[in-house]
């Protein structure tokens, strides 16, 4: 502090005034105005409304909460149960629903979760959803193969293939379950699709827990479920393109502008998004974020234009976004697992709120449905990749434990029936078909895999040693899929 | 890969049975069903809407990156004319709404932000809203006093009672603008509280481009802005308790309500966090995460159904939030900075949607009303503190420096009067007004310190080293406020 020389006595005399001038007088002033005005008071009383009653802000950051709150409880459960946490938020999100909640005391969800509230929480599900995808874009195209070519490319199309077939010719006895008006190839192409996904955050997060995301078995099955994958997002967008029900020369544009789109993202786009980030502008890489919410969202509007799903652009950004430099990555992993951590329950409640598991008439067709959709999807991921693997000289054990790693479906298959379901491809009662086959075939994994002899505390150093190559492939950021 | 001896011969051969396998008889399953069932293409022609409209995700998508873009752009202005960012991000904001752009072009306006996309719009504000909060409430409690205790307390009251005592003098004048149903003393005092808030972030960040973050005047400012901002909200409290107009028996029930909440959240809650952030249970810091995002929104849910506004009980957890755990720290800084750069944007739209500037009458009362509480502002502010400081030693020109300093109210003065609009303290026009105030002292900061010398390229290798200081006292994560 500068002091003028030879100020002290001042200085000792100096707080009392300025207590008066800075304090003192300031106060007075307010208290002489507060009794001033203050003669009125029950005039005020009669004025608002009561203090106990929320307003919708209220209600929306109450409902935050606890769904917040529901989601990582189950996810603390699952795991408590060796299942990933995803399958424990989804069935949370359920249980808020009208599944259960609903049922079991309908008014208090009612207060709960009021119509006006579920928009604004609609808001975060779709800003969650979108960015999402994003990352799982950025994980198809971050795989990259070392070795064994010919043998993982003929196990990831077997992976697709073999389930997307057998879906298909299962779809052919469910046309009933087709909603009104779309067409019967939409439909049938769809449900091979849906058959057809792994969640490969899912399978990362498995295979790190098992400690052998090294081995080749670990290496092929994500490399398998990156390309299988993305296969079945390929042939999704042209369902959706197709199932909207335009005129051939509609499609015809469309499609032609889909394909601009791509072609536009995956050479300059992201040229000029690699040159950007390497130019070290953004010192504090906030801009680096806006930019990629931007990107997402504005791309994700741009492909529902064109007819397209909203997420497949989504996905387009996360392929095109760029790997190697540090601000870029940084700043979609922040993204990313704060989606994934805070944004993400908001689907998984908007889902449940969707889906009256009680509601759908369990009858035998239903039941029947379930039970052979369930087994196709088991077969096609299990038996398929399994006996090309074996026939590409692979011993029977591994092959077969490979084909178990890619039937987990987790977040990503109820991501692709919502999306069918929007679309008006599939109608409600297989939405519930389709999303417990999702959390069978993902729970089944696990303990598939100990048939195997493969259990999480068999290999506990491996575990922690192969974390670290989770993070080299781009996963370790979140363990959702 | 683990291979049986001499199965190379087997290896060559088997390819092209694992293709046939995996590739070609799936294939071929899959186009005979799609042939079998596409006969009849036409008949889903008639089924969907056109395929050119958006839906609500997709208008809310759109409106999320326009809405990101032009926040972006108008910081990017803002700082190009050398202002903080979030003078830009406000402006951008108004600009959106019925003011400017609603104004110019209604009809595209209307198209671009229907009134379902507003809603999943607000979501994204609220909750970026309720963790801006927290990261204030955290800055208002990670201040620490290093000498001079004395006349820095001096010091912080006056820049506070000074001008919340002229705020309270001119409200006297200004009844005409309380909404109906108001006491007379919840709106003098609260417009009083508006005039003396200090936004602390926007401050830190000037200090920091000025290179004098690490001065007496720059520890000061920012010390004098913690202590009195914490006594504005405090109030603010206490007013939003008496404006609801409850019976005596129901305030002093909230006011017990509120006085136990604070004594549990600073006591128990607060040993009980940084006993837990200790713990390191949570491996990849998503469970701390996700507490804090529950912990903010379910505190603000609680004060708001005790009358008191939910965005206190935001702050509270920011106050009671550990500081000394490396992973509570990062996962406040996290989401604070995320909140900041892509959800704020959301609120100052919303902001901006409620705010017509032009349909006011700007009439002589209104022009009159601006002008004197902009001239109370600045005067309250900038004479107040600096005649605090003179006579407790400080030279004329530091005193009066700190002053001005402590005239920037930013994002945090916005933040106060949306708070007492929706309470129903002040009218539409007073908010406007006050909006304004906001804006033209936050912008005239640093002219009026280049009068007094300061300008940022004076001491740009004095900034860079102090960028680090700024990040000690927790404000380098955010430059809003």
């Amino acid at each position: 502090m500068t002091r003028l020389p030879g100020a002290d006595d001042e200085k000792k005399r100096r707080p009392w005034g300025a207590l008066a001038v800075g304090g003192v007088l300031p106060l007075a002033v307010i208290a002489v105005i507060a009794a001033t005005v203050s003669g009125d008071w029950s005039k005020g009383a009669t004025g608002k409304t009561s203090s106990h009653g929320l307003d919708t802000s209220g209600h929306f950051l109450l409902a935050t909460a606890l769904i917040l709150s529901a989601a990582r409880l189950g996810g603390v459960l699952a795991e408590w149960v060796r299942q990933p946490r995803v399958v424990g938020e989804i069935c949370a999100g359920l249980a808020l629903g009208p599944s259960l909640f609903g049922r079991l005391a309908p008014d208090a969800a009612d207060w709960l979760f009021p119509q006006s509230v579920q928009q604004l929480l609609n808001g975060l599900a779709q800003l969650g959803l979108v960015l999402f995808m994003f990352g799982v874009g950025r994980e198809l195209s971050g795989m990259r193969l070392r070795g064994a070519a010919t043998q993982a490319l003929l196990i990831s199309q077997a992976s697709m293939l073999v389930p997307f077939a057998l879906g298909t010719a299962a779809a052919v006895l469910l046309l009933d379950y087709a909603q009104d008006g779309v067409h019967s190839l939409a439909f049938v192409l769809f449900v091979g699709c849906a058959l057809s996904i792994t969640a490969f955050p899912v399978l990362a997060r498995i295979l790190t827990d098992l400690g052998i995301i090294r081995t080749p078995v670990g290496r092929l099955s994500l490399f398998a479920s990156a390309v299988g994958d993305g296969g079945s997002w390929l042939i999704l967008a042209a369902i959706l393109a197709g199932a909207r029900g335009s005129s051939p020369v509609g499609l015809l544009v469309n499609g032609l502008a889909a394909l601009a789109i791509t072609l536009f993202y995956l050479g300059p786009l992201r040229r000029f998004l690699v040159k950007w980030s390497m130019t070290g502008k953004d010192k504090d890489g906030t801009t680096t974020m806006v930019l990629l919410v931007v990107l997402v969202t504005g791309t994700a509007a741009l492909t529902a234009s064109i007819g397209l799903h909203q997420l497949i652009g989504a996905l387009l950004v996360g392929v095109a976004w760029p790997k190697g430099n540090r601000k870029a990555v940084v700043a979609a992993e922040h993204l990313v697992s704060t989606a994934a951590s805070v944004l993400l329950p908001f689907f998984f409640f908007g889902f449940g709120l969707t889906l009256d598991l009680g509601a759908l008439q369990w009858g035998v067709p239903s039941l029947l449905a379930l039970a052979g959709l369930l087994t196709l999807a088991v077969v096609g991921k299990v038996i398929g990749p399994g006996l090309v693997a074996r026939m590409t000289g692979m011993p029977w054990r591994p092959a077969f434990t490979l084909g178990v790693l890619l039937n987990a479906r987790g977040l990503t298959e109820l991501v692709v029936i919502q999306i069918g379901y929007q679309a008006g491809i599939i109608d409600r009662r297989l939405l519930a078909i389709l999303t417990l086959v999702a959390l069978i075939t993902t729970a089944m994994t696990s303990p598939m895999l100990s048939l195997f002899g493969l259990k999480p505390d068999s290999a506990p150093s491996d575990a922690a040693e192969s974390s670290e190559e989770a993070e080299l492939v781009g996963t370790g950021s979140t363990e959702r899929g």
